[in-house]
């Protein structure tokens, strides 16, 4: 048994989460680009970030504690358009304990062979749950402290199989709704097949489809005619802690709210998924 | 209980590995540019490559299922000092199965709340251990395989706390020599304060140290006179597959030889390691 109760974590109030859901592998680059840029220039979460691309079962994980600003991997991730259907990314502003590669989100770890990729924005000051050694925390945060917390309450619950889409997402509605009451708690958690998402003050998404229209960063001057990049097939969803962009209409969370999104979109729950 | 023995996995009997130690942070820009240049360009390894960097308790992986030679992210490695103790990358050349990002080594998992990083050259084709599902693979090789088996039994040996050094090497070398009777097993393992390499058939090493002099490339015309980049204090081990220098000379390991290396050099494991 390993009690976290004696060790000081440190905690993320001053984050910022972007995730994106396509139903045909799409880059980020227009969305990272605004979104890097709060990462020590238009905002202050300069303490860190990463990124994490799922491509089929594998994933693409980026992590730095340089700033999104003056990192040459997120330079990289600006120039270099990696197509995904499921991304997560996550800036990050310490507010407690130190800056180090081990405290960047997002955060990874096996269960029933897949990955799942985690990353979180706000702080659980009192959440200090039993974790049985099962999935540990590798650096100090009290968001890897909450995944690590996660995984196993779900592999406890379901043994040794993945359970269906609709038993993960009533699980997720459980769980997020038993750790929100220890503080703060917007968070993105995919497996590479959905994306779960929980808003305890701010998350905000867009779905963009046919017809596409051009989109304007807040953060930086840049405007994208998705119309020229995309099929009218295309599906694209975005999930942020603050709007990107001035000139779309971005849905805001209700306080407590789950939304999972798969195929671009988010997912109608009241039906059986398998 | 999971048991793959009804499953085709892929194997990896043509890769290369590229293993750094030093006893401080250092840069691998030189060797990983001679090993990079072996994935498609002087050498048929094209079917993917990665990396993997310990910072502290922290692990920067990048893989890519590009040839290492055409892939946008190793010429980033290649420009991007990137500082470290412990480094272990992988080109692949595929012999069975698909190309894809789960496949590409390094694989890493947590355990005991340490990052674990792992690659192999070989093959273990009728390695088909019993896998609890406490590690499972994500892809399908035999690499991945025989990694989720080491972590399984040595969590099962040591239960909840990481053992001593010197209890984890003799583990490593008792089940080392018991997946290696299944086949080729060349690998490299690390979790951020040893590294354990073991060679079947193809590893070298060499320590590099004070009087520093200047090593040539055998795969680029590239020379660096480490006496101009280091301290006279500086240690660097580096383990291949196949020698990267041709001015220098490389130690190779016996057939079933197990070596750990720390702060730069093999490690004396007559002594207590704690």
């Amino acid at each position: 048994m390993v009690r976290y109760g004696q060790t000081v974590f440190t905690i993320c109030i001053m984050c910022q989460l972007l995730g994106m859901n396509c139903n045909t592998p799409t880059d980020i680059v227009f969305s990272f680009t605004g979104f890097a840029t709060r990462g020590g220039l238009t905002d202050e979460h300069k303490d860190g970030w990463g990124i994490a691309f799922f491509e089929g079962r594998g994933v693409r994980t980026f992590v730095d504690h340089q700033s999104a600003v003056e990192s040459p991997v997120a330079e990289l991730i600006k120039r270099y358009p990696i197509k995904s259907k499921y991304v997560i990314a996550h800036i990050r502003k310490a507010t407690q304990g130190q800056v180090s590669l081990e405290n960047c989100h997002p955060f990874i770890r096996e269960c029933w062979g897949r990955y799942w990729v985690f990353a979180h924005n706000g702080d659980l000051k009192e959440f200090f749950p039993v974790l049985d050694g099962s999935f540990q925390p590798v650096g100090n945060t009290d968001s890897e402290r909450a995944f690590c917390y996660i995984l196993q309450q779900m592999r406890k619950r379901f043994g040794d199989n993945l359970p269906s889409l609709t038993e993960q997402a009533a699980f997720m509605r459980e769980i997020t709704t038993e750790i929100a009451a220890y503080g703060t708690f917007n968070m993105m958690l995919s497996h590479g097949e959905v994306l779960f998402t929980h808003c305890s003050t701010n998350l905000y998404y867009i779905v963009r489809k046919h017809p596409f229209a051009t989109a304007a960063l807040t953060d930086e001057d840049v405007a994208v005619d998705f119309s020229q990049v995309t099929t009218p097939d295309d599906k694209v969803a975005v999930i942020v802690t603050a709007p990107l962009t001035a000139n779309e209409t971005w849905t805001q969370y209700a306080a407590g709210e789950m939304l999972v999104f798969a195929d671009g979109d988010v997912l109608d729950l009241t039906q059986e998924q398998v």
